[in-house]
């Protein structure tokens, strides 16, 4: 008889999305004569740049020709493409080689995945509030998780402790939800702790792009001994609009080892088992991005967004209301006000003027009394939302 | 300490394809002025059908387009995808909703994670000769694998055996590396098997679209209690020349249970977690695929490849040789003259025709004395390749 993997069922039913949806729709249902503002999903707007479109379509081409066909691709990735991550990490300082990089089909893959390589007994540390891809493929995949608290005191930057073992650790910084950043001081406690404890870092850098100030990383590998201890997870989605086209980069060190087992070689392993990699026009899309050409034209679209965020951070910031983000992220989350809670908030914004965020409770313990705004939205839109909220908690 | 997963030092090292590729290598260098011809791989040689073409470079302009943009897509594919699939499925008189598909980047990722839903303690079955995808995803996940025997004597169609007990069962057909087909008979008593020992099959229908004979089911679905215990794998790779462009479905019926659990909504938790759906391009790519016109276009690629297979097929059968495939198949594998082993037949070959194939030792134990070869390649060089084939043979 066939039998179920029964550590599914201790997985907590995500109902964030879905819910804050069912709720929005329903509202627009009831008041079809109102505007809804969309601020809550973490999706991007604007179109691909065209230097990208190009590529892409030129990559079609190729498939159409017999001359220029091509079949299975590298489960690495093309050269081409590795090369161009390459240079793109060069720019902002950091030496990777082009064989320590991974593309795949966007970074929740990899992130979802990786542990496949890694034993059940591992202990798995997460932030609370946190993305909730690294709770649930551990729920899944049978592992202990502890949490490390990011709150207001700590500026929801989650600080190790040394008096706590974790095996593997994710970090996200620009963080998803929260949009705190790890400085370099607090990023080199982290390493420091994961060499002590001969633990795994996976760095989630989905939103280096939107880093402006000098003191945050762009990359882990920015701090020393993390080649030893990390590997980074990256991905084109918010840095040049790829979530609906699927693209990312997962860079492992050949100095990363675990159990005198190299990773990237284990992780090749796996990959090659299980994944026939990344769709060839997808892949010129990519390189296409770290062109000179490319990075200027995407530079715009990171412009525009980073812009709606210091418009969300400043009406914060007007309103005298604490929060974190809106620099180098393009998240902003805030305390609700009157100590409301997440969902109170939520349902009070939806009533009153008709602006949808997600409630930070769904991130997590800490994320309750929190809330979340994006800045992907249109920038009219953006403005008007923030002109409504002004009024609101005004009064 | 982090902890590795050990399983993985349980694989064999499998340098089939590596090894092959580095005789020919190695000969080539040393042989420059040698003409060789290579009909070992099974990737495609053909170009994507120009409505493919066509209609993946649209989807790459509505993606440069604020008004046509896509962000991230559905986990299950867009709904215009799945109804083109189940479509397709109608055209050959199987039933199947757009709710019962999943679009994935092709078969391979479903069949190496499908069994992430499933339990360790599983008994899995697989035949040998076997694509290697099915034992080393299971070896990595840590489960027992037993083999059903593909022989000279059943025709490299394994039967069912009532004494030994299976819990998950791989079956792929039309055979890769063998080309053999279950017959509706035939196929009938692995459901009837599972159904008794409340076991699921997955059913890896990559090459359905090379069968050209009526006894031979392209779906499991057309057997009678399929969708109580079946999971169907298809791909685009074979069917349109996708190999690179990245495109697979998967077909699980709403009335698959396994211990009370729906299926489809466990895999649909599965992949909502740890993958992000399709490329959008890709998406418009693979709906053209079904389209009318697209049935049109690919079917003169597929014509080309079955008349490669007759060629190689009708040499076999000139010579005497005892094979199977070649019929609702491009896999030509056949026993080696004068029982030589795989690997010096491979030389052989290599050494005085400079035709090179895949050693069927490479596929399992039931292979050694057996070869494959694909009529993937160019016409000229298949006609060419027998043409010499048959001069080594007759002397």
């Amino acid at each position: 008889m066939a039998k179920i993997n029964k550590n599914f069922e201790n997985l907590v039913p995500s109902y964030l999305f879905a819910e804050t949806a069912k709720k929005t729709n329903d509202y627009i249902k009831a008041h079809p004569d109102k505007k809804v503002i969309k601020l809550g999903i973490g999706d991007v707007t604007l179109p691909l740049a065209p230097i990208v479109v190009d590529a892409m379509k030129k990559g079609c081409d190729e498939l159409g020709h017999k001359e220029t066909f091509k079949g299975y691709p590298d489960y690495e990735g093309y050269a081409f493409v590795r090369e161009a991550v390459a240079g793109y990490y060069k720019s902002f300082g950091v030496t990777v080689s082009p064989d320590e990089i991974m593309i795949n089909d966007g970074a929740k893959s990899d992130a979802g995945n990786f542990t496949d390589i890694f034993s059940e007994e591992n202990v798995v540390l997460v932030t609370d509030p946190v993305y909730p891809v690294y709770v649930d493929t551990n729920i899944m995949g049978g592992r202990k998780i502890i949490y490390a608290d990011c709150t207001e005191e700590n500026g929801f930057c989650a600080v190790p402790d040394k008096n706590v073992h974790a095996d593997l650790i994710y970090l996200c910084s620009p963080n998803n939800p929260t949009g705190s950043c790890l400085n370099r001081d607090q990023l080199r406690a982290w390493v420091d702790y994961a060499l002590e404890n001969k633990a795994v870092i996976f760095f989630d850098a989905a939103y280096e792009a939107f880093i402006t100030e000098d003191n945050i990383p762009r990359s882990i590998f920015e701090i020393e001994g993390a080649r030893k201890c990390a590997v980074e997870m990256c991905s084109l989605s918010k840095t040049a609009g790829f979530t609906g086209t699927r693209c990312g980069y997962t860079v492992i060190p050949h100095e990363l080892e675990v159990e005198g087992v190299n990773v990237y070689k284990r992780w090749y392993r796996r990959q090659s088992t299980k994944f026939n990699g990344v769709s060839y026009p997808v892949q010129c899309a990519a390189a296409a991005v770290f062109s000179q050409e490319g990075l200027k034209q995407i530079k715009e679209n990171l412009s525009y967004y980073q812009e709606n965020a210091k418009i969300i951070a400043g009406t914060m910031n007007e309103l005298g209301i604490k929060f974190t983000g809106g620099v180098n992220s393009p998240y902003i989350w805030f305390k609700c006000p009157d100590n409301m809670g997440s969902w109170d908030f939520f349902d009070y914004m939806l009533d009153n003027i008709q602006v949808v965020g997600t409630p930070g409770e769904g991130f997590g313990e800490n994320g309750k009394g929190w809330f979340r705004l994006t800045a992907f939205g249109d920038r009219n839109n953006t403005i008007e939302a923030m002109e409504r909220f002004k009024k609101l908690i005004k009064g």
